[in-house]
């Protein structure tokens, strides 16, 4: 039986984990491990109920390649989906090629005391999995994930070639709260602080964080302030699309959002170095999660949508055109589905996809790979029929910014 | 020869000690003692360098009432400075009482879990005090301190009853920081986040924190949003001038101060109950002092001014008068006399003051005491003489708000 093992209990791998459930063809067998057992219980007993389908449950330090590596040995998975923290991806993927299993996750690794994001730490394992025979699958969540997807179905459906590519990521949602982020705190807040950069004509271009801004009309949810950022998928879309000449990120907050931010990084509270406190190294970034509010906590209550996509502008037999891919997902139809809201569900069901696209073998190979080195059409058909369908129509031109 | 203990090597604690050595007359021998001796060995050092005097240095842990009477029988003090944590009140008060010796601080006891701020648990001392022998003077500092003898020097010399008493505390000052407060971050924000609270025809009116604001032009600051808020001296200026219909304490903040305060209590950074984090108790506002910039590095950047008195409206010969009595402190001055900037001198230099009265038995008795209840005269000469000249001018009516 071709079994998965989940690795990480937060909103993203309970909305896997239930999709997953949920196509019991596909992954008969699911395993789902966490630091936290109890996590993975509370996780399994709502699939049972939604599902009726049972799932593993196991303790894990991520951390820990030993203790990882026996958990695959014992599970023995066909595949190590990675859903846990971002400074742990390399740890998984050495418990991987010591235990002989492919690998798959949905954001790239960073080292825990900088923030810096760059594929350079997980595309160094390109020999060690490509001698062991083994497949790692890189980023298969919304974005990185999806956007790319997006990029490379345009290419292949709408445009000879790409020139710019924008990624729009738009919540708008409302959870009632002053503030709280949609995915980990720490996550998301180091993210959001992190100098913005765009990719122009080879090069690098980096701006302070939050510093440009552009206003967009997102369909179903209506104008926003987007703001440019750095996001990982940049990278890699610049590596494998280099005839690109302009990349950008853009994600939408709301002004209360950059006046909480603002002043937690006035203050201090977003560093990621430690301070002192009663004799203890404690990083005030990792103490304010523990102030704010779960995500997870903010599922019943989020009303509103999220729209994301990809605007493309480039050339189809010599003529210049844009086009606009996206999906917009209901943050209450997804929490009535999986228990979590669409932010965790617009990246559980990619992972899911992902998943399937390397259990079924439609997506194979040796060695570590991006989502724009595959065929974007069944990754594109999954999508539309497992609750995050998009949609695409041509532009009358290039975005005016 | 009449020593004095001063408890606590702050701002306010340096203040007092620079100001006491500069008047060797009256305090011939000096002892510093902190929870940390190395900041009374820097003290000390500033001490010698400014005046020539040398002071002696102890390390106490003053919720330990057991040590800290028994370093007040080594130090023979006639009188123990209390400038510690208000937290620490009740237990310097008792190892006053077993060592035999006079009590004096700056701010009233409050209890570590509650922002409570009341005379009642000092209060509860009375008899003690009294059947030992022995007096305690609560609250010399500016406000409390300062404001209540403004006001019954205002009653002895201007007014025969006072019907109205507004307390205006303005800081003009800029420290160049983003956020930082001017002194002890959790004991300033535990207040300024606490409800409003202003006594009214022998009632105590609440109002929700930081939401009644009036706009005042004070001299050689400028006009400044202020906000009505609860201070210790209402309750006692309360008890001991029975005829007032109403007090007020009004503080000035500016916008980015507030947006600042609202941002860290919408996001429970200024919480006092604890969190847990990493499975030990953490209590946010003391985690945030943590973060945020020491008061003391204030010193050397912060320029302006502070402006702080009293406005009272009464009758005398039977007319109603308005009268506004006020100290304005320089911030640059205050910190090239002692290295602290104005917010420290201006509670540490009535708080050498108020030791001064006790010293020289100018003021004396035996209980616990409020400044009310003493002749103000001596101590309105020694503001005029050691670093906080008041002035007194009659307004044309009461104030319109």
């Amino acid at each position: 039986m071709a079994k998965v093992l989940v690795i990480g209990a937060g909103g993203v791998g309970s909305v896997a984990v239930h999709k997953m459930a949920m196509n019991s063809d596909i992954f008969p067998g699911i395993a789902l491990a966490s630091r936290t057992k109890s996590k993975c219980d509370a996780i399994a007993a709502s699939v049972k109920e939604r599902t009726g389908v049972t799932i593993d449950t196991y303790q894990i330090d991520a951390d820990d390649v030993a203790a990882t590596t026996a958990l695959i040995n014992e599970v023995k998975p066909v595949l190590v989906v990675n859903l846990a923290l971002p400074y742990q991806d390399l740890n998984i993927m050495d418990a991987c090629l010591a235990a002989g299993v492919n690998y798959m996750d949905t954001a790239n690794y960073e080292p825990i005391d900088e923030a810096k994001f760059e594929y350079s730490w997980q595309w160094a394992y390109q020999d060690k999995f490509k001698q062991a025979g083994l497949m790692a699958l890189l980023g298969s969540g919304f974005d990185p994930g999806v956007t790319s997807v997006f990029a490379t179905w345009l290419k292949k459906h709408k445009l000879d070639t790409i020139r710019t590519l924008d990624i729009l990521d738009c919540n708008g949602g409302d959870h009632g709260q002053h503030f709280a982020t949609n995915f980990n705190p720490e996550i998301n807040i180091r993210e959001v602080t992190a100098p913005a950069r765009h990719y122009l004509n080879g090069e690098w271009v980096e701006t302070p964080a939050l510093t440009i801004r552009q206003q967009f009309d997102f369909e179903e949810v209506g104008p926003k302030n987007m703001y440019l950022m750095y996001h990982e998928e940049l990278e890699s879309l610049a590596h494998h699309l280099p005839e690109i000449e302009r990349i950008r990120f853009w994600m939408t907050f709301g002004d209360a959002y950059i006046t909480h931010l603002t002043v937690l990084q006035n203050v201090g509270m977003t560093r990621i170095d430690p301070v002192i406190y009663e004799g203890k190294e404690i990083i005030p970034l990792q103490f304010l999660k523990a102030v704010l509010p779960e995500p997870a906590s903010l599922g019943p209550t989020t009303k509103g949508k999220t729209n994301i996509g990809d605007i493309a502008t480039g050339l189809k037999d010599g003529e210049e055109k844009t086009f606009y891919i996206y999906n917009i997902c209901d943050h209450e139809d997804a929490y009535r589905e999986t228990g979590n809201q669409a932010v965790s569900y617009t990246t559980g069901v990619p992972a899911m996809i992902g998943a399937a696209m390397m259990v079924q073998g439609v997506w194979s190979g040796a060695g570590v790979f991006n989502m724009e080195q595959f065929d974007p059409d069944p990754y594109m058909d999954m999508l539309n029929k497992h609750g995050l369908p998009w949609q695409v129509k041509e532009l009358a031109g290039p975005l005016a910014f």
